[in-house]
């Protein structure tokens, strides 16, 4: 099975376009948690045991484990280990934003894939294809690559106009000759036309997405516009407003509180 | 002494625009150090023992580091320690090309200039300046944005033509209006041209580039190309052409040749 057939297949299973992000920060945590040995797997293991059935996919940004160094980094190991054992048909979705030119691909895509083991992590495009080749080349896992993010500072850049269109989009019309089949679409939800726009150029690929508003109208043109055309082929990420519902000893509860909400919100919209 | 400063005093007092790039990988090393307890590090810091005083910064590409995992992050780790504790005049310049939305970029800077104590970071720019701002937060660190990279499919996604600009000029501009005094430079050095123009656009920044060709011709053209107006403030990178200059057991020593030739080759173009 490759990742985008586990993809599908964990989307069938829990009928969730939910990701969560498995974003710990040390200062975050609830008290209790703060005291054990390792804390950001302990808090993440709490939050994994009580949404793995309600997810599309775990999504743990590497950046908040760097943060803490190589301690950090052992409690994302110990994250990624425990979810491959107890729930293996979850996707593991590595945020790790990587990108090189290909000497340098190589050594970073064995680590997200060979160490990490991730099923699919997430790749700037700019450096070219040559330069993401060596991702690509593990053919059973997913590259996911940064169309467009949602950020304001981003549009300065990915809205600057190529002759007709907005460089997102020639962006994104490179990424498509590249004809890769395990490539992967980041597209940030907050203008649900963009999303669209990018969907029209890649109808098969998986997509993920993040940044959905808290309005119901919002949720509804993001789910629309980002769907395949069975209604999945998505995954739309929370982070803070599911792992720090609470900020108390019931936040793994209010977290699958949160979890349950967004998908059957997501779910409201999918198949319209 | 903030980092600008730092570079330009290790280019004075070793009289050297080389950085060189610590980019170990274990199938690359001599016999005899493989067979050592942590392998990098000590072939790091023989390389770093024999060329401290012929460079101006040493530039560990993480990603050959990731690559090996959390033992692999241990033996950058124990370079990085050795480097500020023997050669503290020597800057570190952790090249990560790092880059994320806000809340995330925060924890990368967190992790590159507080974990891993680097005088600089590569960092890419599209986010916008919103996501790196905290980067920039720590004054006295350099933030080297990465502006154009020379290999062959990069140019079709920054030479895409924006009205009459290219695409990475534009990208330049938009960096050049962020107006920050502690952000560095990065252009690929085998197109003399175009780093010629980007220096133009900033020409009191730090510079790092790389890529520099073999031939005496094209070396010129660069340097002359990359340097300031007094001849400096850039550091040129090489990597396997310098710490694998031998696979045996004299490694360390050819090392100090090649950057020794290296260092003088750039020299007789800084001042023309």
């Amino acid at each position: 099975m490759n990742a985008q057939q586990k993809f599908d297949a964990a989307i069938k299973k829990n009928n969730s376009l939910v990701c969560v992000g498995l974003d710990a920060q040390l200062d975050k945590l609830p008290r209790h948690i703060h005291a054990l040995r390792n804390p950001l797997f302990e808090f993440n293991k709490a939050i994994i045991d009580t949404t793995h059935d309600l997810v599309a996919t775990f999504k743990p940004n590497i950046a908040f484990y760097e943060a803490y160094g190589i301690e950090g980094l052992k409690q994302l190991k110990l994250t990624i280990e425990y979810l491959r054992r107890t729930y293996a048909n979850i996707p593991v979705l590595l945020d790790a934003k990587r990108a090189d030119i290909g000497n340098t691909s190589k050594m970073y895509a064995k680590s997200a894939f060979e160490y990490w083991e991730a099923d699919a992590v997430t790749v700037y495009p700019y450096p070219g294809l040559d330069a993401i080749q060596p991702f690509f080349d593990y053919s059973d896992r997913m590259t996911i690559l940064l169309i467009k993010t949602s950020n304001p500072g981003a549009a300065k850049i990915s809205d600057l106009q190529v002759g007709e269109k907005p460089f997102y989009l020639k962006l994104a019309e490179e990424v498509k000759s590249w004809d890769k089949k395990n490539a992967g679409i980041f597209v940030g939800a907050t203008y649900p036309s963009q999303l669209k726009e990018i969907r029209a150029i890649f109808p098969e690929s998986f997509f993920l997405s993040a940044g959905l508003g808290a309005q119901e109208g919002e949720i509804k043109e993001a789910v629309q516009a980002g769907v395949d055309k069975d209604g999945g082929g998505i995954a739309f990420n929370a982070s803070r407003s599911i792992i720090y519902a609470s900020e108390d000893k019931d936040f793994a509860e209010k977290a699958r509180e949160a979890t349950e909400k967004l998908r059957d919100e997501i779910n409201q919209h999918r198949n319209q």
